[in-house]
């Protein structure tokens, strides 16, 4: 079992891709071998750079960042690419998604792009990713690309982990303020004005510029704002360069360390959590389980700290005292 | 020890101000025998109606709640005040600040204010928080406010429990963006835009409402914006109108029950985390030794996986294979 383990792990920091391609699916269902594997692997991580790309549904953030891999495949970089949906409850459309992707990369071993899905249990996703992602770095991939659907909390939660991170905004949806709530404004490292072919453009680069302008820097970085016309190729040398810059700037910043550690502490912290609540709540049942008390507890039938008990005392965690 | 506890619940039923203070003490300090008052008030609960007031420091938030309250008291109805400080790590000067508070209210038995303030350790503030609303719901108080300094991510958890959420902006910071960002316009039932005798009030409330003007209604609701000089009182009455039409509007909504079991559910999943984390990383040694673990791993001496077993081994809650 050691030893095929073993095996395993040379195999993924080899880059082979049948090897990668087990254990993101043993991730995923936290299958037995997979956290023995990512303990063999973590020593070998820490290379790979990451970016994260996120922006509402109809930016055209898959062919970004479709274009973004073959960029950096020319300059002879590896990447991975890790999809993630958090409101797609299966993976089946996903996978079936991934098929078409990697046509474009059909003969490539220096790609490899994986799409993950909610399972609708309790958490998980974000630890998922971030296994992920630590196993394509192990893997030797250069790039990282992580791309999430979406704008909101889990999305936010799942690119906390990346080095740069991308806000893809596009012209013309009708609904500029909208494109720029939930905190987005506090992750993006670089604004990508994608579809900037379309009309009024300008105007939003303008409104973009101005609200930018009066936001304080942090770490001595103005988010800079790059126009794409993703699917033409158009601007991706440019966006390639600006992440460059950005990782030349952060290279030397003092924040660097501390954020690294808090990344750590929080992750940690998130594992722990879900490791607690995975054998107190476990899956579907569990989640079964949650809502039918929340519903006694907002009737008034039970209180909050009788179902707590109740629930460390079935996963035989009640506290002595 | 259990007719002490019953004792202390019929006391602050009976909205006894010695009873109720001491309660609050408890469940900050964690301490035993809260967890028993609480189960014992919990059924009693469910009455208050509940406001959370958010926004940045300087907007006056403190003032706007206090003539809120005394509309309130002009019409007999009772108060509960909760003034929450995730920043502050000490409630010294918070203690403080409650005592020049209440010297408004001095001979006032139907109004209590208390501050609350992170202790530094990991999570518990919200949690809480929720508790000590659920004690002034039980203690017979018709209105909990809420109010939280500044408006990240922190003061959003916190002010979640409330049944109307206030955002409190002002005309003239310089930086009306800034103001709008981290989800505020996501969590605001009404804007209330204070200090709105000072210069660019106008200009201002334009903004807000060109804002508000293209985001979409959630469930057939659009934010109003009240203006208000709460150091004069003025508004207040308006406010107060707002409030109870959001109250009528959310009464007759479907959704209700539901939100209120998705708050419990989420509770749930925060008082079990709670309850495991501190076994796990307990006060200021669990701290501690999160960072050092962080710090080692950052730097590739351990890997996570590791880290989180020997954290749940220590703590006896490793689970057997």
């Amino acid at each position: 079992m050691t030893t095929s383990v073993e095996t395993w792990a040379r195999q993924v920091r080899a880059g082979d891709i049948r090897a990668v391609s087990r254990a993101v699916t043993a991730i995923e269902n936290r299958a037995p071998g997979a956290e023995e594997l990512l303990q063999r692997l973590f020593p070998h991580t820490g290379q790979a750079y990451r970016i994260g790309v996120t922006g509402a549904p109809g930016t055209g953030k898959s062919t970004l960042v479709d274009r973004l891999a073959a960029h950096y495949r020319k300059a002879h970089q590896t990447i991975g690419v890790i999809a993630v949906d958090p409101s797609s409850p299966f993976t089946g459309g996903a996978i079936l998604g991934d098929r078409i992707r990697m046509q474009g990369h059909a003969s490539d071993a220096g790609i490899f792009i994986r799409s993950m899905a909610t399972r609708g249990s309790l958490g998980g996703l974000a630890d998922a990713t971030s296994d992920v992602a630590l196993l394509l770095d192990a893997a030797g991939k250069t790039y990282v690309l992580v791309e999430t659907v979406g704008v909101g909390q889990a999305e936010i939660e799942i690119v906390r982990l990346a080095d740069c991170t991308l806000v893809v905004l596009i012209p013309g949806m009708g609904d500029d303020v909208q494109n720029l709530k939930a905190g987005l404004m506090e992750i993006a490292d670089i604004f990508v004005l994608n579809k900037c072919d379309r009309e009024g453009a300008d105007r939003f680069e303008e409104q973009l510029r101005a609200m930018l302008s009066i936001v304080p820097e942090r770490d001595g970085w103005r988010p800079p704002i790059v126009r794409t016309v993703a699917s033409e190729s158009q601007g991706i040398g440019e966006l390639a360069a600006e992440i460059a810059r950005f990782r030349a700037h952060t290279a030397t910043s003092a924040d660097r360390r501390g954020q690294k550690i808090e990344y750590w502490k929080r992750r940690l912290v998130d594992m722990l959590e879900l490791r607690l609540l995975e054998r107190v709540l476990p899956g579907q049942q569990g989640e079964a389980r949650l809502g039918a008390l929340a519903s006694e507890i907002a009737d008034r039938k039970k209180d909050p700290y009788a179902a707590v008990n109740e629930l460390l005392s079935d996963a035989g965690l009640r506290e002595a005292k």
